[in-house]
C-alpha cells in the first residue's frame, strides 16, 4: 500500500543554520524518502535526512554552496517537476527543500501548480525567509518604530523597478535579495530618485553561517566602491535608516560556554 | 554562579502552529527560567517551556488570544523592559517570545536597545512571520513567476500611507497586517489611486491554528463588505495578482492518518 502514501512535501529550509529549520521541516525530512534540494540549501541541513536519497537540483550550479564543489550539473525546472511527481506517484515521501522560504523567490508557485496538475498530494511548509533573518540576524530590525513601518522586498532584478515604483525616500526599509551584482546600480537610482546619499545600507553575507559577515555603509558607499568582501554565498541587501542600528547585544557569546559570557558592564 | 549565565533570547514564536516553532526557539524555550509572551503567541507554543515561569506581558489583553480569556492586565513597554532586565541580572535565562518574527512589527528592536544599554547579554531569534507564511498556507505565494517579483509588508495603521508611496498599481503583492478594522479604508484609497477595482484580495484569519479561515473576493469586495468571518484571531490581508491562486494540494490531507489521503486522482 505505500504507492497509496505518495505526497510531496516543499520545505522552507531557512537560511542556512540548521537551528532556524522548523520542527515541522525536521519531521518531514526525518520521514522523506528522497530529498531534492536547492542550490541555497546549507548542506548541513541535510543531516536530518539520513534514510533518504539527496539529490541536488540547484540552479545555481556553478556557483552554489551546496553543488559546485561537487561539480554537479544543472537541473531544469521541467525535469524537478517530473522528479517530484514520479516519485510520488511511486508512493516516496519527497522533500522539495527550498532555501529560506519556499513562496520568496523561491518558484514554489510553479511547483505546486504542477504537482495540483498532476494530482500529486502536496503540503507547503513555511521557512524563516533571509529577507527577514538576514537582518535580524546583524542586529537590523526590518521594522522600528519612528524608524521604519513597513518593508519592501524585492530580488536584484528587480529592484530599480520597484525602488522607481516607490519613487523617492519613504520610511519603508527597502530588502534585496540575490542582488549583490546589481548593487552598485541599484544606488545609483535610487539616488538619482531622490533618496539620501547619507541612507543606511548593510550588506550581510550568508546569513545565520560560521562564514556570516555584515558590511555598513551609506547609499553612496554601496553606489561607488560597495562591500569588498570575498563570499560566494547568498548576500542580502538592506537600504533605510534601520541599517545603521547594530542591536547584536553580544548575541554570539550566547552560544559559547557560559563561563565565557561577558557580564563585565553589570 | 547562576548569577553570571542571566540571558535573554528575543525569540519569533512563528504564526501559531507549533510545528512552525525553530529548532532554536524549542530549545530556548526549554532551557528558559522565565518567558515573557505576547497577545499573538498561540498558547500551543507555550508547552515547551514547562519549567519556566510564564508572563503574559500581551498590549491588546482585550481582544488577544493568549490573555483575554484569563483576564490579563495590559504590561507597559518600560515594565517589559524592566522585568528583562532584572531576572537577567539575577542570573535567569529569559525568553521574550513574540507572535511571528521579533523584527518584523513586535517592537523588538525597542527591547534590543533596552538590553544592550542594561549591557544585558541578548540574542535575536528569527521566526517565520506570519506576513509570508499567512498567505503561504491559504496556497498564495508573495512571488509567483509573472505574476509578483516584490512584496511590501505594511501594518494597518500605515497601510495608507505606503500604497500612497507606491503609487499606482504594481507587480508587488501587498501585505497588510493588523490591517483588518482599516481595510474597507485601504482598499478605497488604493482604487482611488488606480487599482483596478476587480485586483484579487484575500485576508487570512488565525493562519496555521485549527481555526484558519481563509476569505477571498476583489478589491471592490474588500472596500465594501469585506470578509463577514468571525474571529478574534490575527488576520493579514494580501492584496495583489497572486492572492487569486490557491496552490493548497490537498495539504490538509497530508496531516491526516494516510488512509484518508485522497489519491483518486492518481
Amino acid at each position: 500500500m505505500s504507492i497509496m502514501s505518495g505526497r510531496v512535501s516543499i520545505v522552507g529550509a531557512g537560511p542556512g543554520d540548521p537551528g532556524l529549520l522548523t520542527r515541522k521541516a525536521v519531521a518531514r525530512l526525518r520521514a522523506a524518502d528522497l530529498v531534492l534540494y536547492d542550490a541555497l540549501v546549507d548542506v548541513r541541513v541535510l543531516k536530518f535526512a539520513r534514510r533518504a536519497q539527496r539529490f541536488f537540483v540547484g540552479k545555481r550550479a556553478g556557483r552554489s554552496r551546496a553543488g559546485a564543489s561537487r561539480g554537479l550539473n544543472e537541473v531544469s525546472q521541467q525535469a524537478i517537476h517530473a522528479l517530484m511527481i514520479r516519485a510520488a506517484r511511486r508512493g516516496r515521501r519527497v522533500v522539495r527543500l527550498k532555501g529560506g522560504d519556499p513562496f520568496v523567490f523561491g518558484r514554489g508557485g510553479e511547483e505546486a501548480l504542477a504537482l495540483g496538475a498532476a494530482g500529486v498530494p502536496f503540503e507547503i511548509i513555511p521557512g524563516v525567509s533571509s529577507a527577514l533573518a538576514a537582518p535580524a540576524l546583524a542586529g537590523i530590525p526590518l521594522t522600528h518604530r519612528g524608524t521604519a513601518s513597513a518593508f519592501l522586498v524585492v530580488t536584484g532584478h528587480d529592484a530599480d523597478r520597484f525602488s522607481s515604483a516607490i519613487g523617492g525616500p519613504t520610511k519603508a526599509t527597502l530588502v534585496v535579495l540575490m542582488g549583490l551584482g546589481r548593487s552598485a546600480a541599484l544606488a545609483c537610482e535610487l539616488i538619482d530618485r531622490g533618496w539620501p546619499r547619507g541612507t543606511p545600507a548593510a550588506v550581510i553575507f550568508e546569513a545565520s553561517t560560521p562564514r556570516q559577515q555584515t558590511w555598513r555603509g551609506r547609499l553612496d558607499d554601496l553606489a561607488s566602491d560597495g562591500p569588498q568582501i570575498e563570499s560566494d554565498g547568498p548576500a542580502t541587501i538592506v537600504i533605510g535608516d534601520v541599517a545603521a542600528l547594530e542591536l547584536t547585544g553580544e548575541a554570539r557569546q550566547i552560544n559559547a560556554p557560559e563561563e565565557t559570557i561577558n557580564v563585565s558592564r553589570r
